[in-house]
């Protein structure tokens, strides 16, 4: 049975099922959870009913999400759904979709309501909504996390695929950690966030809850790009994830900076993940987590939170009855702060900015739990606010400091509480987290969700040429463990795949040459031999240095592959091989190299 | 007699004048000036000499302002002179040079003494002193323009050839078009400002005064580049200037938005710059200034003015009698703004500056009036707040919007009273400012500064190639004129020389190519000819586009040239000559072209 994204539009796509059996039977999983803390609002089912099967007539070109069912938090518009914030004296009734729903419902997927979200998106708990708290489907006494609860749940329960969050600071991946899926928060700016209710508006963005990294890329691929109406969107490169690269550096909090408050399972949740990572490949390296904590402590300590004063602060102001009391003591002293304390802070925050530029400097990304510890409804009724900021260990800095994250499932401790983990690496690098993500995930054998069935074979990512990258055909000294391919690596080539030139050329060993190097010459069509080449893929700046870099007699020019492909590939001038061994039967420099030796 | 950096460097390096000897005719100028108001602190001369002689023992190597006199705004640390910023009260004496007054000092130039400023650099006018206001060489009634006054008075008298002041809102550009001299004001983050006294912390920048552009660029050249101590220094590429780019676009404000309050001497002047922008090949593009005024108003309407409670307000509250009135009443308003107010500014300014770049998009470079009038020091006793914030109506936009500035000067009325222009671009485009500053300043023939003494004759710049750019030899179809050209120029391409390589390549004419292209084929040393190739400086990621776009069978590899350089270039693959027409004889594809029709 269909349970993810990719398995559902490819069931729709094939005529295996149909988006309007797929959008009733979420609403059938939403009436089996019964759990009325999870929607705020549940759209009329036979209008979503209409609304996919109106999508089947229209069919499934173009559509990268025909018919998935998605559940949206209810402090982000959706047309004809009341938005309420978790606060039902604020309601608003939308008339037009934010503009990331707007472009999900484009790529075709169906809203089938609004989710519980901790009152106007403040907090990580879950447990501050008049509207309750969503029961997190893998052991009722613990908190689902916030702010982003009943999304979460929705997914974790299988009710649908996919949802929407919003992140300020940690809750589209706190809730994600706790619920066994994927959250992922995208680069600041990446997907606009019109028609969202602000929580501190310089630090929010939109947010995606899926069962896996795979779908989660699939929405947000959906949903990214400028929007003229949010001055606060950003262009990134292209965000689709590849292959793994090899030998990433991923930072760790060194042992002293790992902080779980008592909580073993998490600590030894977090080892696990560890090993993990290293079996995947990855060295570790150790970090210090100062300036992170320093910033996660300014960002509730410091003028950010007059943000959610600036949102929401007349409305709490002018009606107290309707607010829930630990959210107006919140947001109301963010009227407190003056613009001296903002630019303080802001003067603080640029140091600390530029001292974990400075550690970040030394590894590709950073792995931290996503939560240091799991508490349940009980603990949380009793501790409010201390427990809540526990929970934000490592997410309260992401967002000041200019980071996108990636939360992925690592373990379920034995009494069934998960545990998860967080990528994150400085803006604009949402794909390479994707690409560690997936693999992490798969690795760790977990089932997906809360559903009790195992995770779908992980496919193998085509290498993905994004626009702008140039593909480069390595023969010699720079193929893959030979001494040159650093010069590839070091300027952030990524390996697409082995092929062949077509057999239009004829290979040299070059005399003189140190390293060792070929030349690769064309010939009369037919005249030559294939020989094996590596394609790798650089960006125009990075291909541009490259070129510059390449010595005489080698030169970049085009070559046609075996399956008629063509290539920037090095070639040699005639001139140079004048006298040079040919070793065109070799089939390829390596070849010849393991010949020789 | 030397006058201008450039000048006093060549002689002092030739040996014509001695370092000693500068400095003490610098002295010898202030003290003919006879202007108590115009520096706060005047080095002990003998110390000065002293360094100076110390200076001539060391020689000239490695320091491009060898023995240059300069004068340094008094809210910049000199080690051993008290810091006032014109606020006796506050006065402290510093251990250490603020890091851009070590960089020049390091380069070789020497510091006479702390010049008068408005207090605190609140102001734009001069006139805000308890030192008294400097007096303006042009015209004793006119104000100097401040907050930079004393600075830029130095420069216009020909007192010293060379000095700093400090710029948030028009403070190093302002004073400049009231003098007839260059005003710097670099991109933000580009000069470090640590042991500057902050006025509003995150715009500030110090910027630099002197008779023309090329000197104030030596200046910028030595003070450039990061700073660890200061979070805000960013890194840029190098700020050489270049020849003249062909075929700018300059934007101007269009016609119902060039504001002059009156000052038909200014608005005539400002009609005469846009004659010599279109002279110099430019051209005028109307622009629509609404986003960048709406910005300007935000700067003092806004809680910016936080910025400058912040960093001294504490002072002024517990010493209201050390403390100008005006200034007073402008600092301690910056206490009462909120952080919400100050996120909703935020917000504001997010939104303009996108309009800005939308409508910079349009433009290479942006040219408006420096100020759009000019005061007397008793209009402004008069009005002395109203006629201030009028002084900023082209500067204050700049530095919220993250922009570069260069003030040149323009004409001199009849009355003798200066106007100046000012060239804006984003942030990190402070060469490409200078490169039509210099030319546009040359071609008003004006005097230096208040000097009497005509501008020295401007060299032509040598073509600049810039760290991190390629260059390539085109040898056919992309040379200036031929139909592939607008590949290189479309890449943003600099031309920078025509010459011709080593005796060791044949050029072919490709047939059946369209449009015609030769071919450049390496052969036997000395068993080819020269041919004629054109050189262009392409960025990184540039070249390497254009390199991904070259079509088979032409490559790129290296050419050495006849007088012995290596550079990238067009080579074409020797199985595809086969039968082509050997045109070597012919010296280049131009001269075969030519002969050919």
């Amino acid at each position: 049975m269909a349970e993810t994204v990719v398995d559902i539009v490819t069931a729709h796509r094939a005529g295996r099922a149909d988006p309007a059996e797929t959008v009733a039977r979420a609403y059938a999983r939403a009436r089996a959870y019964d759990d009325p803390a999870l929607f705020i609002t549940l759209r009329d089912e036979a209008e979503a009913i209409a609304e996919a099967r109106a999508l089947t007539a229209q069919g499934p070109a173009g559509k990268p999400l025909y018919g998935v069912p998605v559940a949206v938090k209810d402090n982000i518009d959706v047309a004809g759904l009341p938005t309420t914030a978790a606060c039902p004296g604020f309601a608003y009734m939308p008339t037009r979709d934010a503009t990331a729903v707007a472009r999900l419902r484009a790529a075709g997927a169906i809203v089938i309501g609004k989710t519980n979200l901790d009152q106007f998106a403040t907090g990580l708990v879950g447990v501050r909504s008049p509207y309750g708290t969503p029961r997190n489907p893998h052991d009722p006494a613990l908190v689902p996390g916030g702010s982003s609860s009943g999304s979460a749940v929705a997914v974790a329960a299988g009710i649908v695929p996919l949802s929407l969050g919003t992140d300020t600071a940690g809750s589209g991946r706190v809730p994600a950690g706790l619920n066994n899926i994927v959250g992922l928060k995208p680069s600041l700016g990446l997907v606009p966030a019109t028609g969202v209710v602000p929580a501190c508006r310089s630090l929010d963005t939109i947010s995606v809850f899926a069962l896996t990294t795979d779908d989660a890329h699939l929405a947000l691929a959906a949903m990214a790009g400028p929007d003229p109406a949010d001055a606060f969107t950003r262009s990134f490169p292209a965000v689709a994830p590849g292959p793994l690269a090899t030998g990433l550096r991923i930072g760790v909090p060194r042992h002293a900076d790992r902080i779980f408050f008592g909580d073993g399972r998490a600590e030894t949740a977090f080892l696990r993940a560890l090993e993990i990572a290293t079996e995947l490949g990855g060295t570790l390296v150790d970090l210090d987590m100062t300036p992170f904590y320093a910033t996660a402590r300014l960002l509730y300590e410091g003028p950010w939170v007059a943000e959610r004063f600036a949102a929401v602060g007349e409305f709490m102001a002018t009606h107290p009855d309707d607010v829930h009391p630990v959210t107006s003591e919140i947001v109301l002293g963010g009227s407190r702060p003056t613009a001296v304390d903002a630019f303080q802070a802001f003067y603080k925050l640029q140091e600390l900015r530029v001292r974990a530029r400075e550690t970040l400097a030394h590894v590709d990304l950073l792995m931290v739990p996503t939560a240091p510890a799991a508490y349940t409804v009980a603990e949380l009724e009793a501790e409010p606010i201390l427990l809540n900021s526990r929970l934000g260990t490592y997410t309260n800095f992401v967002n000041l400091l200019d980071m996108a994250g990636l939360a992925v499932p690592a373990t379920i401790a034995e009494d069934g509480t998960p545990f998860g983990v967080t990528l994150l690496a400085p803006a604009g690098r949402d794909a390479a987290l994707a690409s560690l993500g997936r693999v992490l995930h798969a690795r760790t054998g977990l089932p997906l969700g809360a559903l009790g069935v195992p995770q779908p074979e992980l496919p193998a990512l085509a290498p993905v040429v994004r626009e702008g990258e140039v593909v480069l055909a390595a023969v010699g000294a720079h193929l893959t463990g030979l001494p040159l391919n650093h010069e590839l690596t070091g300027l952030g080539g990524r390996y697409l795949e082995t092929t062949r030139t077509a057999a239009d050329y004829r290979l040299f060993a070059l005399p003189g040459t140190t390293p060792p190097k070929p030349g690769l010459l064309r010939v009369a069509a037919g005249s030559g031999g294939p020989i094996e080449v590596e394609l790798w893929a650089l960006s125009a700046e990075s291909f541009g240095r490259f070129v510059a870099a390449v010595p005489s007699p080698l030169s970049i020019g085009n070559a046609t592959l075996s399956d008629g492909r063509a290539v920037k590939c090095f070639l040699v001038e005639a001139e140079a091989v004048a006298g040079a061994r040919d070793i065109t039967a070799s089939g390829g420099w390596r070849a010849f190299l393991a010949k020789a030796s």
